[in-house]
């Protein structure tokens, strides 16, 4: 299932192809741990840890599912200025776990803050208290099942005892790895950018793969970064710029009850203060964000279940961005669609049906629709010059953008997606065998 | 993926199993016939008649679709008090097909009416005038290719000079099958039932089996009753039943632009005269409508596109029906859920993600989840003789029901749709070629 991935990020990003991996590598006040905690029944890496020596600035986005899993109310729960861990789970989503699986989260807070506070004392001049609400939880994998506290708990000395204040990509590839699920492949992502005049880095991690179409939260996603802003700052910024990253994909239209985004912020960078997300200085880091979150949200989906096929969906001149989005995913999650892309079908009939069930008032004779560059509706007509021939040529393509013009405003939306393969219903019917 | 159906009609039902077929005989005042155009290049009938010689009082209900096909304009353009006839071919959708697929229908009428005129003088003391008016289309198949007029046009005195005036349930049994397209089965069914104490007979055939969500409308749905009941009363029975039954299966969650479910009463049964829908003579006429519309919208489900399941989901106790809908639909188009049923995994997991990002809120404290009849969530929590292996041999069987309790009004709906396979992929993917 390799899709071949080179060039379709922005031309204006700097970022690889997504085939390729960035090295990320030190972020000063970031420290990192993974280890195998059996969950697999096997000796993958299974939790991962991030610790935040001096704390950081933090931000987190969740799933609005009506249903949320016990890390996320935990999450929630703690009001916090500072967070000093992160730990994240794969193989059980701590989901409808009830009771049980908040107070696993509880014990397992006091031991990680117990032994963080322990290194602090070792590795500190001035050592900080750790409290246990300073620790945020990921939880990925199955919905339902008792949530490993011991297998977890166990593990815990060890975790810590491996952290180094020294980064390097091996641990970041190891950390991208340590939170896969059905992924194939880790996703990982950084940008450099100016605060003023001092350089500041933004890293990211994200997984997917199945249960993708995140709802103001996401999937798995962790940003950090050696900026300086205050949490507020980082709330805004973080808001603003996942309506058109993370928001705006769909592996399989099912929306998880464990998203979360989150953005760390170590402050060792000694750039001048930022008051708020108006401020001037931060519109490189803004940019920045906005790139690493995207590379993110298109790993996800390039890596989707069974995915053959990377597919940019790109919806132009509607009234509202919102008649856009609609129109963006009624197309994104089209079952139709996306097994005509599957199998290299220019049928692009499956387009239309699925805008005209979008809930949106078009005019069908402003209708323009493109794959690529080929015209197949103009002004609602078919184009003259069509040739199912040549789309059907560039349907065998990796990348397949899909371009309609509503013609009826100025709003425009970009959405990401994947084909439907047997592979996906192979990896679905037997998730759990 | 032949299922065993038998037993999943209501217990009410008088009608036999979505496994075998219910014999339709004759039927005063409709004749019917069936021929190939050649739309497949094949020898398959493709091009159905149904004629009407004294006409037929009519209703009709069509996608909400914001894109519809040229033959859905064609008849909401029509406005006459009876019916004639009502053409159907498959293969081609006639949409996206634009003024030539309009004028094709408008040149097809003219000649069906010329030839039923012929008959008429024919074969009637009193010959009528029938206009191209009163002629009604139905088009399925693939959207956006050319509308075959000449081969349609080619066919029309044969298919004519083809029509009796008794009717068997082999010529049923051919239209059924003539206006099918990826169905494996045909679709029919009947009930009998009283107005007063006068005998009246509901007939109805269907299709399949993609692009099945109907919104107000349906796939294709043909009623037939020799009952006299005047059309604004037909419109209101038809809509009244519309909502739980056609309008309550997903096959894929894709509405097509073609949808379209229509009633004709021929007026031959001599009962007393109905004026208005509340009329309590129609009581037994509205249930047994109900019933042929639900076997039909069900036997669409159990022959969905590489359907191994039949699922039915109960949402029960919801503020609103429309709060139980959303969750059942929901739930229903979860490609996650369908993937999970089709490989037989107990995932209950995924129906509680499918609840959550439903967009209702609910009270999880108070959740039952049942699959069958055996208990998995009560009051929020794992049931305490959950059986995993109890429900694992449950879901080796056909027909999957899923039980949700929202506990938090009194309002009820049923959704039905099917799993996901390896050959809906297939299907979908190689549909075209």
């Amino acid at each position: 299932m390799g899709i071949n991935l080179i060039n379709f990020l922005s031309s204006k990003s700097k970022s690889k192809s997504l085939r390729e991996f960035q090295d990320l590598d030190h972020l000063d006040g970031v420290s990192i741990s993974t280890i195998s905690a059996n969950l697999y029944n096997n000796d993958r890496d299974d939790l991962v840890m991030f610790y935040f020596r001096d704390g950081a600035n933090f931000a987190s986005l969740y799933t609005q599912s009506n249903i949320v899993s016990e890390n996320i109310k935990w999450n929630l729960n703690q009001k916090t200025k500072k967070i000093y861990s992160l730990i994240i789970n794969t193989r059980n989503a701590n989901c409808f776990t009830g009771k049980q699986g908040y107070k696993s989260l509880e014990k397992i807070a006091d031991i990680v803050s117990q032994k963080l506070n322990d290194k602090q004392k070792e590795d500190e001049d001035e050592p900080k208290k750790i409290k246990s609400k300073e620790i945020l939880f990921g939880c990925t994998g199955t919905i339902g099942e008792t949530y490993p506290e011991e297998k977890i708990k166990k593990r815990i000395p060890e975790l810590v005892s491996k952290l180094k204040y020294t980064q390097n990509k091996y641990i970041w590839m190891k950390a991208a790895l340590g939170i896969m699920t059905t992924d194939t492949q880790p996703k990982m992502a950084m940008e450099e950018c100016e605060i003023g005049s001092t350089k500041v880095k933004i890293f990211g991690i994200a997984k997917g793969s199945g249960m993708i179409q995140p709802n103001m939260g996401t999937t798995l996603g962790y940003i950090f970064t050696d900026a300086n802003i205050p949490n507020d700052v980082l709330k805004k910024l973080i808001k603003k710029n996942i309506s058109t990253t993370f928001n705006a994909i769909s592996c399989d239209g099912d929306t998880s009850t464990n998203d979360m985004v989150a953005i760390f912020s170590t402050a060792y960078a000694k750039h001048k203060l930022i008051k708020n997300a108006s401020d001037e200085k931060l519109q490189f880091f803004d940019e920045s964000l906005n790139k690493v979150l995207l590379n993110l949200a298109k790993r996800v989906v390039a890596d989707g279940e069974g995915a053959s096929k990377f597919v940019s969906i790109n919806i132009v001149n509607c009234k509202t961005e919102i008649d856009a989005k609609k129109i963006g995913f009624s197309i994104a999650n089209s079952p139709l669609v996306k097994t005509a892309i599957a199998g290299e079908d220019p049928n692009w009939g499956r387009v239309v049906m699925a805008i005209g069930k979008a809930g949106v008032q078009i005019n069908l004779d402003k209708l323009d629709i493109k794959f690529g560059n080929l015209n197949i509706i103009q002004n609602g007509k078919i184009f003259s010059g069509y040739s199912e021939v040549e789309v059907a040529e560039y349907m065998k393509n990796d990348n397949i953008e899909i371009n309609v013009n509503i013609s009826s405003g100025t709003k425009n939306f970009v959405t990401y997606t994947m084909d439907f393969t047997k592979k996906y219903i192979e990896i679905n019917a037997d998730y759990r065998s």
